[in-house]
């Protein structure tokens, strides 16, 4: 029987998403609860994807096997029980053995928070704090010539083996609350990112606030498919997965 | 040479406010910073008012003294180098010998934030995860009854000893945002707060959102003077001192 879960997590604690032996990591807690579960036999969990160290999921996917027919809201009850509390399962539902929550992905979303205002503690761990004014105006135009099907090499780190770095960014939104000008978010909604994709556009996306930059060069980034002519990587705290569609 | 100063923390780490021999306080590291930028020679800093383990604080105040006249700015960035990242001070200022930040104090604001929504792991430590819904308009309407000159008897610890329990709620709101119906922030603004006193009278209100007692009930509560009427207390995580008025 495979079972589709929706979880969320704050990464600040993690080691990132994916298993590693001997750190603590996102899908290590999940499985050792899920062994629990299963009269300890070992449970393999397929995630959408990973996440980096220190980035959040509002709402993460991933599937796994079990040889018994269990109630859902029983087996997330059970998993919630156990898991920390800096991860929650959101919902579970059941689904037919060839789903995979990989392979299966049709696009994701990933929002990215700015604090342009003074150090607050209390997000220290959650937005990027960078506590100064951002031309966003700048950054806006700049996050529009990303928008459509790009090579986007120049935004990779420079050791990952992709076959192919072609994606395609549907959307990307500035979102602003007028109540609180010093907060922003990016929004970046795509069929496909490559790791450290959405940390290293916004890197280049705060040196176009600053200035350092302007809007178009973004496109000659791209361009070049080099990711030396790209800036550097932002923080992981201001990254959230916020959705994976199927 | 007297020095006021306004700092934000990130209550979640810290066994409260006040200074206590071998745990972590808010003042015991502030003073542990304060010690090494006066060669190694102890201050006390005196601050409006302690903060409960747990709860935070936005625009916390404290004035200490130090026997040398330094400028604010330089005084303000030595001290934010070696604080923990989880306390900021925001600003510095001279004030004459006679102005006491506890003494001085003419009004100060306290917000407390719930949500009403899913459980949501991120923000574990810094709002009241009810995680059902309350009814907004029964809890606003009783607060509307705690503005003005009330004795808060109830709403206190019961061993705390006062001797005077008076204390005036200038003006309290309920605050939502209409793109987010799941959290609301409950302000409360007045001249002087009692131990617990917030985090009490918000246990009665969720009590009143959730239907187990009128919006009226709250005033015979007040009546009462007796805190075994009351409710519980309401989980620290959700407050925050926002402001301190002189």
């Amino acid at each position: 029987m495979r079972y589709f879960m929706t979880f969320s997590y704050d990464g600040s604690k993690y080691n990132g998403y994916q298993k590693q032996p001997s750190v603590k990591t996102v899908q290590g807690e999940i499985e050792k609860v899920l062994r629990k579960i299963n009269s300890n036999k070992a449970i393999t969990i397929s995630a959408s994807g990973r996440t980096d160290a220190g980035v959040h999921a509002l709402n993460q996917k991933a599937h796994f096997d079990l040889n018994k027919d269990m109630d859902t809201n029983t087996l997330q009850n059970s998993i919630n029980k156990l898991l920390p509390n800096d991860i929650y399962v959101k919902s579970i539902e059941k689904v037919s053995d060839d789903f995979h929550a990989r392979y299966n992905v049709k696009a994701k979303e990933y929002i990215y928070k700015i604090n342009m205002g003074e150090y607050n503690p209390i997000e220290k761990d959650y937005v990027y704090q960078y506590n100064k004014k951002l031309d966003v105006a700048d950054m806006e135009r700049a996050m529009k010539y990303l928008e459509g099907t790009h090579d986007f090499k120049s935004f990779t780190k420079a050791e990952e083996k992709y076959e192919d770095t072609v994606r395609t960014i549907i959307q990307t939104n500035l979102i602003r609350n007028m109540k609180d000008p010093y907060h922003i978010t990016l929004s970046f909604f795509g069929t496909g990112f490559l790791r450290y994709m959405v940390r290293n556009i916004v890197g280049v996306l705060i040196e176009i606030g600053e200035g350092k930059r302007k809007s178009e060069d973004i496109i000659d980034i791209m361009d070049a498919k080099d990711r030396t002519v790209s800036g550097r990587t932002a923080n992981p705290e201001g990254l959230y997965l916020k959705d994976v569609f199927y």
